[in-house]
């Protein structure tokens, strides 16, 4: 869960950043380097660390865009309104899993969904041969800080970030694919996986990426070692 | 614990891992922005991001001297003499914490350590202000990989790695601090701290950094919210 606070990040230079605004500046493309920490007993990027890639290029798009009020992507119209972003729905298709060392390349961008809400979504390739790793879409709706109830999107709000959409899909065909009720879901219950100090993020909630670690921990060893996660949808 | 691994880690352009070779091509410098995921709930990086950077550097220095026969640091002598380094002892001094954003820039080199040692020290500084973030030292030692046992360096391993020994110290005041025996360590043990699969790197071991987190695990909140880890020694 991302959600606003007051304090704006500091800001490195964008030859270090390593990312840029680019086709008509409304994609931010943003180059990775897979490092040694960042990988898992096969030496592939982990799920936890390709989300971890879209997390932070999400974040450096809306500020790079200068549509952000704040470090955490709230518009200047949704301070006014004590308005943060909370994300709805992630949904991500893998086609392969980049390995230690290699060069990666991720693009994102933004677009409507529906009246109240924003699409954000991200594509990425491997630098250099092109070919695409990884495909994402999510879905992002208004909620009052006060409150903490969802809310409509004000007009000065949709104003404010529609010069910044781009009517492009990473996912062509739409998936609507439900997450239905797991019967005896107790089965797959995995308990003891308290939230540890170290996994609070800035904001001091456990961040998503926390949980999609914990949802791998309750898969058997056996299914682990020998499967990868090629599809993962969150609501 | 970093072992051996007979496969070497494919290659990203220089200018992507944003690291080089400078003065004399004994240092071993590479720049980092610190990322949204990689700070804790006061926006400052954690010592374990600290730990991952110098983890980080330390592999691409002895990859991009040349010296290493693999991807884990072991030169192609060691390798001959089925030789894995294993870390002895580290001790890091935290002058500051970086925060969100901000670029940082780490130097890395190596030097003897005694005859059959390595030393391997880490200098932080801030990109822009220069001023020194942390400083860190490490004993290297190696180890037969079949037997488990410690071994003594080989000549044929010493002459490879002696032309990258730069004789410079991160910590002037050599700290012979020995960690001494806690009175009623159970007080303060936590247990429960299982790892996770997730846990594991590609040496299907727990990395040194994990530990670390565990261990600020078992200090009272109250002492985590309002202090920082300013050295560590690890033995």
């Amino acid at each position: 869960l991302l959600v606003a606070s007051p304090r704006p990040y500091s800001l490195a230079l964008e030859s270090q950043r390593q990312g840029r605004l680019v086709e008509g500046r409304l994609v931010y493309r943003q180059t990775f380097v897979i490092r040694s920490y960042e990988v898992g007993v096969d030496k592939t990027a982990s799920i936890e660390t390709l989300m971890n890639h879209f997390q932070e290029v999400a974040l450096n798009h809306v500020w790079m865009s200068g549509l952000a009020g704040d470090g955490f992507g709230a518009t200047h119209a949704m301070i006014r309104h004590r308005l943060i972003w909370v994300v709805s729905r992630v949904h991500v298709q893998v086609e392969r899993y980049a390995s230690w060392g290699d060069a990666i390349e991720i693009d994102t961008w933004v677009d409507a969904s529906g009246k109240n809400g924003m699409r954000r979504d991200w594509l990425m390739r491997d630098y250099k041969s092109g070919q695409i790793l990884a495909r994402a879409t999510s879905t992002w709706v208004v909620m009052n800080q006060t409150t903490r109830r969802l809310s409509k999107m004000p007009d000065d709000v949709r104003e404010e970030i529609t010069p910044f959409y781009l009517q492009r899909r990473a996912i062509v065909r739409n998936v609507s694919h439900k997450i239905t009720k797991v019967d005896g879901a107790t089965q797959f219950a995995r308990s003891g996986l308290t939230p540890r100090h170290g996994d609070l993020d800035m904001n001091q909630h456990v961040n998503n990426v926390k949980y999609i670690g914990w949802m791998l921990e309750s898969v058997p060893l056996s299914i682990v070692q020998d499967h990868e996660v090629s599809s993962l949808t969150l609501e």
